[in-house]
């Protein structure tokens, strides 16, 4: 395991407006003493500024490979520097970061597809901004997916405070989340959850929890056909193919405490029903995992926090957890590769 | 306040096979001392039966009046005896029982809108035996409301954990939640919590969140237009007739414990956006409350427990959390009177 160690992992900037810059600076102080190392994949001169704004004095270097800054990751916080030709304002998104956000992202995945980097951190960036400049992802996940190619399709697994859940639709509006829904699509998706959750997370045998998608899983059709003509089926293919699921489940009692330890995941069929009972229970150590692609990759579980960037008291435990579980998550894979 | 006070609330029997003569004994043992008194509107063999079975030795005495029942409280539990033609089986539902269930609820229906009773509470019904029965109500709040006869409109209100939650739709598919939602529905819906809050829970001033329908509560459209179709619109209506509101927010982020103490009550879309994280964070204290009648209404948000019917582990927390808001309630009603 030794080698593998000192294979940073790779943080990208993000946001230049947000609260990315301060969440690292903070990130590293959290970190130097102990946890695999990351690298900064961004503007070396934007985390200067911020250290300077906050008052931190945190040395911040630029280096050229990644086995330079797992090196001197004790001592400063190593930089892969992709200089900005135009300066961040705190809480201002500007689309004409856009092309250096997502040239940050590229670098990273290169790095972590050639084995240079452990993995993949992204700061949050700023969706409005990055459409604006042509940016044609509804997010992250979909970038990267872009980027690791065909056949890799990626699974979004939020993760916090005992509670893993993963959406089967998720950026679309839910009236076309319930017309979109298909058993295919949830089939693919709980395959590749237990995939996942036993090449990354060690789970010998994961326990799936399949949600209904009406107010009591539908009461045997009285409130809505889709469990018995979608979801159930689903849940049969699973079965035979033999995965441990349970399911259709009542959506509001499946959360609870005493439901949350009867599985390892919940396979949620939109965005909120997967969002509020994780953000509800845990708003601020959540994780979003890529499952599925050839690297590895997390987030934390918020946004660029216009709002509050360059105010000093952005929270960076979200993003704290995110590096520990992208370490956590490559060394699983090590060990099984 | 002092006649008042001798006025019990009135605990239907629920579904007879179900875990509310079970939650009843366990209750009067939690109240007997201390809080306004209940009695139970239903069949005392079947309170006699479970004493026996749990070991209890609780006195089950009938009544003829509720004043006699509240005198009697402290030393007994007093029952308006309804008997039950066919004995009760626990774990079994019967279609049989639907009409005694239904009477019991009309008679507690009536002592509160006499006055003879401060209040109802009602313990589970099992909606299916009763639908095979021909019971044509969704549950028991579209049936009360039907009781309180026009212009009577009832709303459902869940609270619990510092969590009031109230659905704009309840008891229908995702689907058509999604298609029947319009902003007339949110400003009814809005406008009774609010005068709720004020009368039933004494808020000067309730504070309202309005939730959005889509992920991120659509991002301008990009997601859904519902939030800019429907429930925008709403909002502004709201406002124009000084309600303080604000939304339509982003339904996973909304109810965070920070989320949480900006409002006294959130105003949802459809069922499980209520639900979810309601009883994520509370399953056994959540209180169930009909808001909009002419008569006080709680109950607690489980159901008739089947599976666990007669083994003696139910939990009373709900039911005697439903007790305590009924009293609350009455009591601020009493005030304003």
């Amino acid at each position: 395991m030794t080698p593998d160690l000192v294979r940073p992992i790779a943080l990208t900037m993000g946001e230049p407006g947000g609260v990315g810059p301060e969440l690292t600076l903070k990130a590293w102080i959290n970190r130097r003493g102990n946890g695999r190392p990351f690298v900064f994949v961004g503007c070396a001169a934007l985390l200067r500024e911020a250290s300077a704004r906050f008052g931190l004095d945190i040395p911040v270097q630029t280096v050229e490979t990644s086995v330079e800054a797992s090196t001197l990751f004790s001592r400063a916080l190593p930089v892969l520097d992709m200089p900005l030709a135009l300066d961040a304002l705190p809480g201002l998104a500007l689309p004409e970061h856009a092309a250096a956000v997502i040239a940050c992202i590229e670098r990273a995945v290169a790095l972590a597809r050639t084995g240079a980097a452990a993995a993949v951190v992204t700061n949050p960036i700023h969706k409005n901004a990055m459409h604006q400049a042509g940016f044609a992802y509804p997010g992250h996940t979909e970038f990267l997916e872009a980027l690791a190619g065909p056949p890799h399709r990626a699974i979004m697994m939020l993760a916090g405070a005992g509670l893993r859940v993963v959406p089967v639709t998720i950026h679309q509006s839910l009236r076309s989340a319930v017309n979109d829904l298909t058993s295919e699509m949830i089939v693919e998706t709980a395959i590749g959850a237990a995939v996942a959750l036993h090449g990354d997370f060690g789970i010998e045998r994961p326990r799936l929890a399949i949600a209904g998608l009406n107010p009591h899983a539908g009461e045997n059709g009285d409130m809505g056909d889709e469990e018995i003509a979608i979801i159930r089926p689903a849940v049969d293919q699973l079965r035979s193919r033999g995965l441990d699921v349970e399911g259709p489940l009542s959506p509001d009692t499946m959360f609870t405490a005493r439901a949350r330890a009867r599985y390892d995941a919940a396979i949620c069929m939109y965005h909120d029903q997967a969002l509020i009972p994780l953000k509800t229970l845990d708003m601020d150590g959540g994780v979003n995992t890529t499952l599925g692609l050839p690297f590895v990759r997390t987030s934390p579980d918020h946004g660029t926090a216009l709002d509050i960037a360059g105010s000093g008291i952005a929270d960076p435990g979200s993003l704290i957890a995110a590096l520990d579980m992208a370490g956590q998550i490559a060394a699983h894979r090590g060990r099984s590769a």
